[in-house]
């Protein structure tokens, strides 16, 4: 799969130097590389390889490169694509990173620790003019928001709960738009997407009276035909995690929102005591908040990850939720009749 | 008039380090003391003198001291108590504010500039061991919210706009608290009522993800008779601060909402083409939003702002308005029997 968009990075946001090198680390097992995966799976021609150390027993499939042979093939930076427990980047990847420095690349992380703060990384990187990019880290400089009503269109994926499938619909939705030669970008707003889009501004992490200037920023004015299709983020009634759903809200002035849900989740992540809303009441509170910078914004249909349902159960119970709710139900990662009513709704 | 709290402040919160002396520069013109005014209104048990430049002409009227004698007094920090255009430390402010270090006080400044940032005071300081406190930046280690139910009371103030007596009508409600023994906190949320509470979160400084963890922070765990009065920050409905409204409001868990309004208010503030909600969507949508961490939520009236009214229609136009309503509707500044019945609400 590849995200066919124009994928034009917002002035004020992130830009992440591409292609890349996949770095894979000491990985073992294939959990802790799900972004390099990510990153084979939705940006493929921005990923010239691989690059591990000999432990390593995982791979993308890519060809495996040094980083000498990525330079050469015209790789920019090389993607720490592994997590490990703490979000740290471990000793034993520090010379095999120096190298890639050495070879001419900069290195981009979604770890928790900043490269900046490691010695062994920032002295080289200065000495060499190479740059430490951390994706969980906010851009400087971002405005406050103003409401100002900007050209172009936009869709945006809401949640009843945090990890459910907002990025993945989004990127889905961005392809099939692509796919029917609409002019559109993926615009990021996690970490992971950042990676795959080659920008973004990791919304989380902004200061929150910067929240919807950000949101401003990461999806500016455009022609008048052209989408902008963001990644959500949370959801408006998570307990801990509703202030960046709002201001993302505010700030992007959707046209349209797709309300993302995981049919059977009974608590809120990471809560407890606290049900999943339901999809009907998700609707209705994202639509009245969104209303006020987008006063035309309309819900274009669902998107339910029903990965933990047969496929039998998941195309009964989405054709009954469209019937029940009036508008597409759809799973992004089955496809189908149902997923293409949805996107004819986005487009229509 | 002397906010009669506890004034416990909260572990994780900023601690300012009091009695204050304050800090007046150069100042030719009362607007840019504010903050010192407010001090000396608000706290002034808290405030052992002030110390001006020879070029100063205003003045608090408390004793004009130097930091020698301040520190005399008991004093423990130096706090600037004037703005200037572009919210910068003087350089003419710098020789004062090193005697105030070196006579043995902390600084402590709402100023946008960093002082730790300004080489003249930072290497004093680092000499002397005095802290350099900015009150607009966030304590480091804030949680991710949990929404777990704490125990206690809480009213947190909202708004149908920015700047329109939030901090106000907390601090006058908590005073009003404290003069029916009633055992109260005032909890900042905003600079200056940092600055006269002595400790609190800037909530609008802190990064989004945190949000609501910061609120829960500032308002822990009390007694089940106490009540925490929190001051509120930005609307629901602003298209640029929206994000920090609702953050603190799912934190706070409040059990009573005041509603902070401005009769005649016609665009929000810092916008272009936004009107103000009107109230009663503003207490519908503030209920609303509350109810996610505090189902029994209620608003006990509203706190209007009329200082642009003669007494003789300020009172008729609240009259009016609490009828419509149903609620008390009260001016703290003019106080009278509206404003008790407002408090008899409130600890109904």
């Amino acid at each position: 799969m590849n995200i066919q968009t124009s994928l034009d990075i917002a002035a004020g946001a992130l830009q992440l130097p591409q292609p890349y090198l996949l770095f894979l680390g000491d990985a073992t097992e294939s959990g802790f590389a799900k972004t390099a995966y990510g990153l084979r799976d939705w940006a493929p021609e921005k990923c010239v390889g691989e690059y591990a150390l000999p432990a390593a027993t995982v791979s993308t499939g890519l060809p495996a490169l040094t980083p000498a042979e990525a330079v050469a093939k015209g790789a920019r930076s090389i993607l720490i694509g592994i997590a490990n427990r703490g979000g740290v980047i471990a000793p034993d990847w520090i010379p095999a990173l120096v190298e890639a420095l050495e070879a001419g690349l900069d290195i981009v992380s979604g770890m928790h620790a900043r490269l900046s703060e490691i010695p062994e990384l920032a002295e080289p990187a200065a000495r060499l003019g190479r740059q430490l990019i951390d994706v969980r880290h906010a851009p400087q400089g971002l405005p406050v928001g103003t409401g100002r009503k900007r050209s172009g269109k936009r869709l945006l994926t809401v949640g009843t709960d945090c990890a459910l499938g907002k990025k993945y619909t989004a990127l889905a939705l961005a392809r099939a738009f692509a796919d029917r030669r609409v002019d559109v970008d993926f615009r990021a707003s996690g970490q992971t997407g950042i990676m795959i889009a080659g920008g973004g501004i990791p919304m989380d992490a902004v200061v929150s009276d910067f929240e919807a200037g950000a949101a401003e920023t990461l999806s500016p004015d455009a022609a008048p035909g052209h989408w902008d299709v963001i990644e959500g983020q949370g959801s408006l009634m998570h307990p801990a995690y509703a202030a960046v759903s709002l201001g993302l809200l505010h700030g992007s002035q959707p046209d349209i929102i797709v309300v993302c849900h995981q049919p059977g989740r009974q608590e809120m992540l990471g809560t407890a005591g606290y049900s999943v809303p339901g999809v009907e009441e998700t609707i209705g509170l994202n639509l009245r908040l969104g209303a006020r910078t987008n006063p035309a914004i309309r819900c274009a249909g669902l998107s339910y990850n029903t990965s933990h349902l047969s496929e039998d159960e998941a195309f009964a119970l989405m054709a009954e939720e469209s019937r029940r709710l009036g508008l597409p139900v759809a799973d992004p990662i089955r496809g189908g009749d149902a997923f293409a009513r949805l996107v004819d709704s986005c487009l229509a």
